[in-house]
């Protein structure tokens, strides 16, 4: 383990607002990050296009949302590079560098480029730009000199796309300018939807946001999935595998009230009823300084374009400096 | 036919030195049409980097020489753009948005790369920037809202890919942003090699080059291939397909006395030697007012490579103002 401070790249796609999923999955790790590693967040638009050319003014109204829920959970401008990607040219200029160093054939066989074709239901429709976005996150990453890129298990191959195309660069052109990167998979078990389903997405429409109403969270705390066969109250549940445990273990701070709940309701005696108004009680406790925080950015548009603006300027600032090593090492110097 | 001024875009690989084809070919044309059009002439190193990511010493070796051969056949900076591809990154990001506008597919089955594949012999190995190459050729097209592409018949698909992209786009963004580009063809015919093969190019080893010394293309014209059939001096000799002819058509200028030599050489009793003889005065000729201004420039570097950063800067600004109205249109304004 060497002593220097890492380099953290990360990001979201802004298609949407970030939900409790991506708290437990990402955010929380970056407000802890940030105190320690020199962190970049990027808003990754450029990546959100590649998928969804045609609704690009979705995408633009979903950056200024996605750099609310960064604020409001407490992703601090002043320790976090938060940019936005498409203010960052020299990331395009890197990319078709890098395309040069990659063969069609392995582009093509990319696993979760494979993977997410079948899930988006391209068909035969596949965007090139589509194809081509592991070698624009491998220009993401190096640009920024990242040592640590948080991934989840099914991105484990765009961090091996990132190290060989590093690697091939290097042996290139004969210069050591581009670092190679470590995956780092979250310990955090994966949030389950409200529904049950191992994972929260907007797709799914399971999700809660960090931007719901305590209306709107109430309501989908009431229908949440438990255990299916916890049907009288004085029947023993099941904690293991329950949405609500998973959410109360997650979100709530009285470690030892989750632990006489679990025990109470392992027992029988506890309806679901009682679990969820706690639950409730705890995910409104956990989202209301969110929200105050939030509500605070959102009544200042131009104050948060300005955080974006300046966190841009950084990151490219950054990014123009490995771009100058990297034409330099290729000789492109006119 | 508008009264506008036509906007060309033409340019050339830097992977070698031009030769009397290129001449015939494109450069005489872009001579006459400097005092006509708004003409873009760019040295393709990015372009050339899809092959030769490897040697791009070469590569960055090249980019000057061709500035040479530019310089010495009079394209005059003062009516021509002659800039550098690769020191204009707006041409990167532009290819990055008209990917996301064009099927993988699509790329797949464009023609002309097909055979490009075939032709360089690429196998299994293509780079993924090969695959991608009509795409920044889009972008250069486009960056310049250029009307006129001077184009070889092979390379027709490429426009229409352009024009492809350029109404995708303005439907998709909902505003006539990009204008369509017409194929320019030549009608000149192409000059063969010296071995009589119908095209000249260093890697059929049978070119002579606008650098070449009067040496070099003396004993490239005694070794030049005419009528296979014409074997002894009093036989008559064919005219049509005879290297020969074409070169002294191409660049002789005294039409009657090379007519007068056609006759001759049909008639029978007209040997190759003096055939030669006149076409190596011809060529001289030609060559070297071309072979002074040449090494001017040659003594010169630091002069040229101001003259193409200055195109450089004046390419740049179209091509920023072009990719600024394509973000706005995407609605990529922070």
């Amino acid at each position: 383990m060497k002593n220097e401070k890492r380099i953290v790249l990360t990001g979201d796609r802004p298609t949407g607002p970030l939900h409790l999923g991506h708290y437990v999955g990402s955010l929380q790790s970056r407000i802890t990050l940030q105190d320690t590693a020199d962190q970049y967040v990027m808003i990754a638009d450029l990546q959100a296009l590649t998928d969804y050319a045609k609704e690009s003014d979705f995408v633009r109204k979903n950056v200024f949302q996605v750099a609310l829920d960064y604020l409001a959970v407490g992703i601090d401008p002043q320790k976090t590079v938060i940019f936005i990607q498409s203010l960052i040219p020299p990331l395009t200029e890197l990319t078709l560098y890098y395309l040069n160093l990659v063969t069609w054939n392995r582009l093509k066989h990319n696993p979760t480029v494979k993977q997410e074709i079948v899930h988006k239901g391209f068909g035969e429709g596949v965007p090139a730009g589509f194809m081509v976005y592991p070698i624009c996150q491998a220009a993401d990453i190096t640009a920024f000199k990242a040592t640590c890129v948080p991934v989840g298990e099914d991105q484990l191959p765009m961090i091996e796309q990132t190290n060989e195309i590093v690697r091939a660069f290097n042996r290139t052109y004969k210069k050591d300018v581009l670092v190679e990167a470590e995956a780092f998979l979250s310990r955090a078990a994966r949030l389950p939807g409200i529904d049950g389903s191992p994972k929260m997405s907007k797709t799914l429409n399971n999700a809660i946001y960090l931007s719901d109403t305590s209306d709107q969270v109430k309501k989908k705390v009431q229908k949440m999935y438990s255990d299916p066969r916890h049907l009288r109250v004085e029947d023993p549940g099941r904690v293991e595998g329950n949405p609500l445990f998973y959410y109360l273990d997650a979100f709530g701070k009285e470690t030892s009230k989750i632990e006489q709940l679990k025990e109470h309701y392992r027992r029988g005696g506890l309806g679901d009823g009682v679990v969820k108004k706690h639950l409730l009680e705890v995910l409104i406790d956990f989202l209301e300084p969110i929200q105050k925080r939030r509500a605070l950015f959102e009544k200042d548009p131009e104050g948060v374009m300005d955080i974006l603006r300046s966190g841009s300027a950084k990151a490219l600032e950054k990014a123009s400096s490995t771009l100058s090593e990297v034409r330099s090492a290729m000789g492109l110097t006119y």
